[in-house]
């Protein structure tokens, strides 16, 4: 299939299929829909090109171990919807954004800058990451562990996400745990 | 929106959403529809109060923050479900007693008592609770972590859940893994 | 209800939920319908038999606890489904099955052997466990704990789920938390 074939009714079925999957996650996607089927639409023309939804808002180096990280979700979706309410593309926003009490901003780039290889291709530098220790336990970590206090659903990430996926719940009702 | 404007469709709604929220996280609502519904419209009567849907049966202290622990789900819920079958509102009910192979029993309140504030406010006395160690590990964790044998989720809770929210198996699947 | 009574409508409910929660969860239901719905019939058949819903392609012992890592779905689908692309009975397959891009093979059976009882029941004897002990925390798990990069979704088992459960990526986007 060539970019030129995404049909309305591929751009509608995975739309619908985003939201389902959002909404059961416990995120939420841009309730401007013809901006976020526009979006959709980019990733179904990623998918004709390189086999894989790559963000429609970032270059793609068209090898999947190469874009693995900028493949839709991407690795940056959740901290940018912590910091800024929305991910890079606007594609997923905050229950905030979603529910029209906040606007969303511009957003600057988190991925790592890429060194460019002499093929052309792309070389991944690891980001820094910062090693979380905590008392209890002695040990070191790549990210502190959340615990929703309702159904002690635990996560490693930065800051608890938006909803707890399992009950619903805001961040506010999450605890650090490790 | 003033509580006497909570409306059939809304209570309906509600309803609605909490009933398939339950469903995908493991959860059961009381199978007794009239019942479960006085309880949302009484969800929505504190939303319209105060801002957010705290517990129908509790009385509420009108500030977010010193009602975090009671905006429903409760954070007493889980550990209600598995000592009573039911949340302390039976909003939420155990498999046995959704399916009528038990009766809801009368259940205690857990939450910890609050002492009363100059301002009228309350405080929250932080509830005792037993630090886990494990000679496996040497550390303390505040609960026990949990695997589903079946999908390997992991949760930190006193108990395993009645149902594993990943696969749906019932809480006899799961180890104690940490 | 015997065997005899499983009817056409309880099949067809069953494979519907079974569908939905695999789906929501991060697997796949074999996309050939009868032969799925002819291993719905045969854990309704189980269920009649004895209580709960045993595999189908297997001897079930007839008392619970000696059943309970056959019970559907079992201890052993998430192995298998990373090994061979399918669980035991072929219920449940890899993203690429379901795609038809890979064909089922042939499935060697991973259950630990039991030892017969002289009162004609089973014991289970314990599979051997390799602990897992990692530079980093100095102390052993029975499995390693698996980190999504886009959601954090921490889960315990020999390898990473073929979907997350909670963002739908795939395989390829976790990493080895401890």
């Amino acid at each position: 299939m060539s970019p030129a074939d995404v049909t309305d009714g591929a751009v509608e079925a995975l739309h619908r299929q985003i939201v389902r999957e959002a909404e059961q996650g416990g995120y939420r996607v841009n309730p401007d829909v013809p901006f976020a089927k526009s979006l959709v639409r980019g990733l179904l023309v990623n998918q004709a090109r390189y086999g894989y939804i790559s963000c429609p808002c970032r270059l793609a180096a068209g090898r999947k171990e190469a874009d693995l990280d900028i493949i839709c979700p991407c690795d940056y979706r959740d901290p940018d919807l912590n910091e800024y309410g929305a991910c890079f593309c606007a594609l997923y926003v905050s229950e905030d954004i979603y529910k029209g009490l906040k606007k969303p901003q511009s957003i600057p780039e988190r991925r790592p800058p890429q060194g460019t290889r002499a093929d052309g291709g792309t070389t991944i530098m690891e980001a820094p990451t910062t090693m979380t220790t905590t008392k209890a336990t002695g040990f070191s970590l790549k990210y502190p562990v959340w615990r929703c206090k309702v159904c002690g659903y635990l996560c490693a990430r930065d800051e608890p996400p938006g909803q707890c996926p399992v009950c619903k719940v805001g961040k506010e009702r999450f605890e650090r745990f490790i």
